[in-house]
């Protein structure tokens, strides 16, 4: 048996205020000041307002629920752009369907197809890895339903964009291991077809060739994010013949699996090989030695994301952004030849 | 625009069976075999079917929605259990709408004021750690919503709830101790108020008392669940007149923790403190020395929870239960006294 509950006008009488404000207090922070938002939360829960049994039909066509579609949630970078993009949505009262796609690109279009677009807003996406045929989200957005991506975009797609600048972290990086003394880099690159993968390889690339080091084919090995695809990487490069000194790593997995297996083969990470990766994970100031890496801005990119959607799905002719976030170089033990 | 999208009819004309059956095969698994069912989803694939234009009314009074609390989601223990629950979501075609609290009871209860229970199905809560009351539970139980807890349940809330075998791990965790030789053992605790850091605390008094060892208030700290509050009460202990020679964590983030304090004071965890944790977070594995620890059966506390939440929700009258499943012992180096 469901009780009564409050209405907006009861709001409004208690506080003496127009049931517009009531109702643009609670839906919308731009029109209405601070004070008076709080006032009228303060006063909705005391009565034990629901928007559900009153506020239906005073926004229109909307049902602030937004999808997120993201390859995991298991990792420290996707969670903490989730909690990003959650604050926003939080604080201006949208709700987050969240669908984990498992980098899995027959389940996010199974997932996409069972979408039920007349109860969303809009979507955030970030791809999963194996989606180079993006027909799908071309589609979705050609009906009409505003769809933000953010660091893994489908780059011939058109809408707008968040991510962090991965060409000039990777150019960074690689920069980092070449100014402490290392010459015979890697790289262990994420899988083939996604924008970010392509990026963090050519600022790799280009830093080699502005300090006319050598590019060595083998050197270069493209597979999974996980944290088993570095530690099989690793163990492919050390049966080359010409072994590397340094490894670039597309994220700090990887570059953790990577040092696992420099472990197991009694290699020194740091002293022997120079190890640097992508993400800022909280494992790279945990393990031993501890790991360099770019500090990726994902809370922020999250935050954006959201803000942007919500720009998007409040205004008819929104034009499509794109958003570029710096990394920013942690420089750690994982780097340092002489320790 | 919106274009046209294929209904169930078409589907049902397309296999030459009847419209209940696919009706059932895309809404339920139970009833329809496998086969047809994978049959349908294909044939709903191909021809682009999408339940929003089609389905309203086959399925009354479901929103396929349910939304799920979470104290944090840039957790292991919690990005797992979600990834469980969502495993068993997907199958049966429910939304998840994912509500993370911070651990903080102001924002849960504004949360759940928030919520919108005329297009909720059920809910999935694990409480923020300061709840410790938890009338707002009891009521929306009450408004007959359904609702299950894991992991941090709400005690006295009379609804299905689904933890770790929180007491026999602890007591475990705390044996494995004396059996390695430690006998002064303390307890970095979560806060109070909440049933599992009490079940994981009477753990280990229990195995204390079992084997005749001293308990100190003095070494049983009670404080928050970060890596940050295992650092600063390894820190307190260390200040004590009688030192402890072994720490049991209530989780692996505090054991963390206390080893990165141990680590900037040059003692060395294993051979001179000894230490276990909680969870089996795969930090755990990659810290140098490796901690022990209890593996919690996140995946499956999310699969069972879901599962337990579609039975509710499908059955007008379902009996509450209580699951509670077992952890499992990882002897890792932070407990060899001699290595």
């Amino acid at each position: 048996m469901r009780r009564h509950y409050a209405t907006i006008k009861d709001i409004a009488r208690a506080l003496n205020i127009s049931v517009s404000t009531v109702s643009r207090a609670l839906r919308d922070t731009y029109d209405v000041n601070a004070e008076t938002r709080q006032m009228v939360l303060d006063k909705a829960a005391e009565l034990n307002y629901r928007p559900n049994f009153n506020a239906t039909g005073l926004v229109k066509n909307s049902s602030h629920n937004v999808a997120v579609l993201l390859p995991a949630i298991t990792n420290y970078y996707f969670s903490t752009v989730f909690t990003g993009i959650q604050e926003v949505a939080y604080r201006h009262g949208y709700n987050l369907i969240l669908h984990v796609t498992n980098d899995d690109a027959e389940r996010e279009l199974n997932i996409i197809r069972s979408l039920s677009f007349s109860s969303l807003d809009g979507m955030l996406v970030s791809v999963s890895s194996q989606a180079d045929a993006c027909d799908h989200f071309q589609e979705i957005i050609d009906d009409g339903v505003p769809v933000v991506f953010f660091d893994r975009v489908a780059e011939h797609v058109g809408t707008s964009k968040v991510m962090q600048d991965d060409y000039n972290g990777a150019f960074e990086a690689t920069e980092h291991l070449i100014a402490k003394g290392y010459r015979r880099i890697a790289h262990l690159a994420g899988p083939q077809g996604l924008t970010f993968t392509a990026n963090r390889l050519q600022g790799y690339l280009d830093a080699l060739r502005k300090h006319k080091l050598p590019v060595q084919e083998s050197w270069i090995i493209h597979s999974g994010f996980g944290q088993e695809s570095g530690y099989q990487d690793f163990q492919q490069l050390w049966e080359l013949p010409e072994k590397p000194d340094a490894i670039f790593a597309v994220n700090d997995r990887k570059a953790v699996g990577a040092m696992l297996a420099m472990k197991e083969m009694k290699i020194i990470p740091g002293k022997e090989v120079g190890v640097i990766g992508f993400t800022n994970d909280p494992v790279s100031a945990i393990i031993s030695p501890s790991l360099s890496t770019i500090a990726e801005p994902a809370y922020e990119i999250g935050r954006v994301s959201c803000q942007l959607l919500l720009n998007h799905i409040r205004k008819k002719n929104f034009v499509a952004e794109e958003v570029v976030l710096p990394g920013k170089l942690i420089e750690r033990e994982s780097t340092q030849r002489n320790r």
